[in-house]
């Protein structure tokens, strides 16, 4: 008998025909007598529906109130789960966030859990029921509505594994698992059976939507083993776990790419102490996230060319930042590009092998792709690119480092 | 300054445009310097659909899982209305009935309300808070979320005045106030100033579906002072006040009907003891709500004649399980009707008058109207006519009382 959370996303919870469907599925991991928690999404189009009408009501809105309103959508499919629990002849109840509590700080809007206390659910499991809880939500210490941003409900479900201290945390989505690339782009891409924590987080920065970043790393921080799986195919999916696990590691686990980049340069700013400061304080002071950075050695120890990219979305502000500031900062002109990809080798493989930089570099050569940016991290190695060359240089990776299927 | 309760039913908060149209109405009350409470009911229609989706999921559902799904439209209503507020520039806060708490008894689905505790709420309003509250749920005393049953918002609302010792408690509604006679029938039916709590539960018990009874009951138990006006309109509606503040007082008050009546004859029932509980027990034990009795005096004391009303929703039901009772009751045949209707005159002014029943009675045979039942009460006579007569009788009644309009 093993203890496991099984989280739904909102297309798996779309309709009252599929909260059945999920409820049958959830029947297979109980009738294995396993304890259950489920975790669920609001149904699909919901959660859009009720931002509609705050912003509709209220365009810069009061966060507390946002999320009064927003957490009703997993409520529903909470108790409708229940139901549908319930007529398969379970004992099943929903716990919503202030019920258990799931306390979090007071972020409204894009909360941070901060403690679960497991006790009433694991009691509740133990007598045999089946527990439901609303993903997205929980409460502030003075008992305030509070939701966790867009895709919470993975996190949701890895930190109430997390409290269950459960055997398994299965993440139910509409792909079949992480794969070494988009199968839209790489027909040979294959299914990973096993990846790590540090790939997964990787994936995910580079637009791997398959998992929340900020569940990925509560998964690591509490050893929570985490499975990705379809929950409209009776498959296996891909197990998240910890390196020790992965007895067979590859070189490469997988290409990944985000279009969401665009490139600022900044052409000749004054080279001297405090300038980077002076640029990117103010960027991040409006919440716009710098990624690459790249700064050219100066040839007469003067002025340097400074290259960096931000999200395709925060680009105009970015540059308008900069060119308020044109007469402080001091450089001779800005150029902006969002035709740009970020392509990226991934594995932790790499830490061990020299030269996997570098046979991405000679494949992008020998296909005839210019590389604008480079950065590397230990298990990763991105470089941006025309946006053109998207799925030549996916596919080129994909086949150099020896991922395509038989 | 004092301190009210208003409270918005589902037409009035029917979509956003309405919501900020009931926080312009709320403003004005703000405004005039009154400290504000405010319940609402879910947008209209949206409790349709989730009662929808739990009968599509459980047709036998779980009460208590069903109060989960079903209390999520008015939380929603509440949080955008708090947002509206906001956009006037007032300060706002949404309280859900676990944050009060409101406490209820364990009838999920149709809970009753216990207590609330008024101090957080006072306390917000004190510091210059306008407390939105939504209508219809509450929790139990294990803190489980509970609704008070359709129509519930209105109790909701008296019971919120009554812990926070409101001055009054306007509910807002589609129709201006309560008239003479239904408006649609009479056209010189008017709006009444004032109305005591005791005519207008005998209007509600008969038809006239502006407040719900258990609102009026607990209205008149805590001595809130009710006005029910239109939100579309800007027109002082009808108080329900105590007997005391209606000066002068009006021989009748009103005159309503209700067509949801029919009619059961059981034909030579033995007379003697105990028969009445052998027939109404089963009924009862049912749910089966038997309204106007009526027992003709036996001719030679061994069989009479019985006759009473149920809703005509119960009538097959009662109809069957008398029918299945036929060898122990040993009547000699059953008769049933469902034309009829309920016409009933009702004002407090006939406690101290003779002769309001009498003029009833021959106003209606003057109109050649058959007289079916009769029952009355303290305050309100009524009588069980063919259906077909409705209008004549409500009209020739409005004006032979001296209600009818100049």
């Amino acid at each position: 008998m093993a203890r496991i959370v099984l989280k739904f996303g909102g297309t798996s919870v779309g309709d009252v025909d599929r909260i059945k469907a999920v409820a049958m599925r959830v029947k297979t991991e109980v009738d294995a007598g396993h304890q259950v928690a489920v975790v669920v999404s609001a149904m699909s189009g919901v959660t859009n529906q009720l931002v509609g009408y705050v912003d509709a009501v209220s365009p810069l809105y009061d966060a507390r109130e946002y999320d009064v309103v927003v957490s009703s959508g997993e409520q529903v499919t909470s108790g409708l789960l229940a139901l549908a629990l319930q007529e398969l002849g379970f004992r099943a109840r929903s716990w919503q966030g202030w019920q258990i509590p799931i306390l979090t700080d007071n972020a409204h809007g894009k909360a941070r859990i901060e403690s679960i206390n497991g006790e009433d659910v694991i009691a509740s499991m133990q007598a045999g029921e089946v527990v439901v809880v609303p993903g997205f939500q929980g409460i502030t210490t003075d008992g305030r509505v509070t939701t966790l941003g867009r895709g919470g409900s993975d996190t949701s479900a890895v930190a109430l594994a997390a409290a269950l201290e459960a055997d398994r945390c299965d993440i139910y989505t509409d792909v079949e698992g992480i794969y070494t690339a988009d199968p839209r782009i790489v027909a040979k891409a294959r299914k990973l059976e096993k990846i790590t924590y540090e790939e997964m987080l990787e994936m995910a920065s580079v637009g791997a939507k398959v998992l929340q970043t900020r569940a990925v790393e509560m998964a690591m921080k509490h050893a929570v083993r985490l499975q990705v799986l379809s929950s409209f195919t009776n498959k296996p999916g891909t197990l998240v776990v910890d390196e020790d696990e992965v007895v067979e590691q590859e070189l490469v686990s997988g290409i990944a790419y985000s279009r969401d980049e665009a490139k600022i340069t900044l052409v000749k700013v004054a080279d001297r102490p405090g300038v980077a400061a002076r640029i990117f304080g103010p960027l991040a002071d409006a919440s716009v996230n710098v990624d690459m950075i790249v700064q050219n050695v100066s040839d007469d120890g003067k002025a340097t060319d400074l290259t960096f990219t931000v999200t395709r979305s925060d680009l105009d502000r970015a540059v308008a930042i900069l060119e308020e500031r044109h007469d402080d900062l001091g450089y001779q002109n800005l150029t902006s590009d969002s035709d740009v990809v970020k392509v990226s080798v991934i594995g932790v493989g790499m830490r061990s092998h020299a030269g996997v930089a570098q046979r991405m570099f000679k494949s992008l050569a020998d296909e005839g792709i210019n590389i604008q940016v480079i950065s590397t991290s230990e298990i990763k190695v991105s470089v941006l690119i025309a946006e053109e060359f998207t799925e030549r240089a996916v596919r080129a990776l994909h086949s150099v480092y020896g991922l395509d299927a038989e």
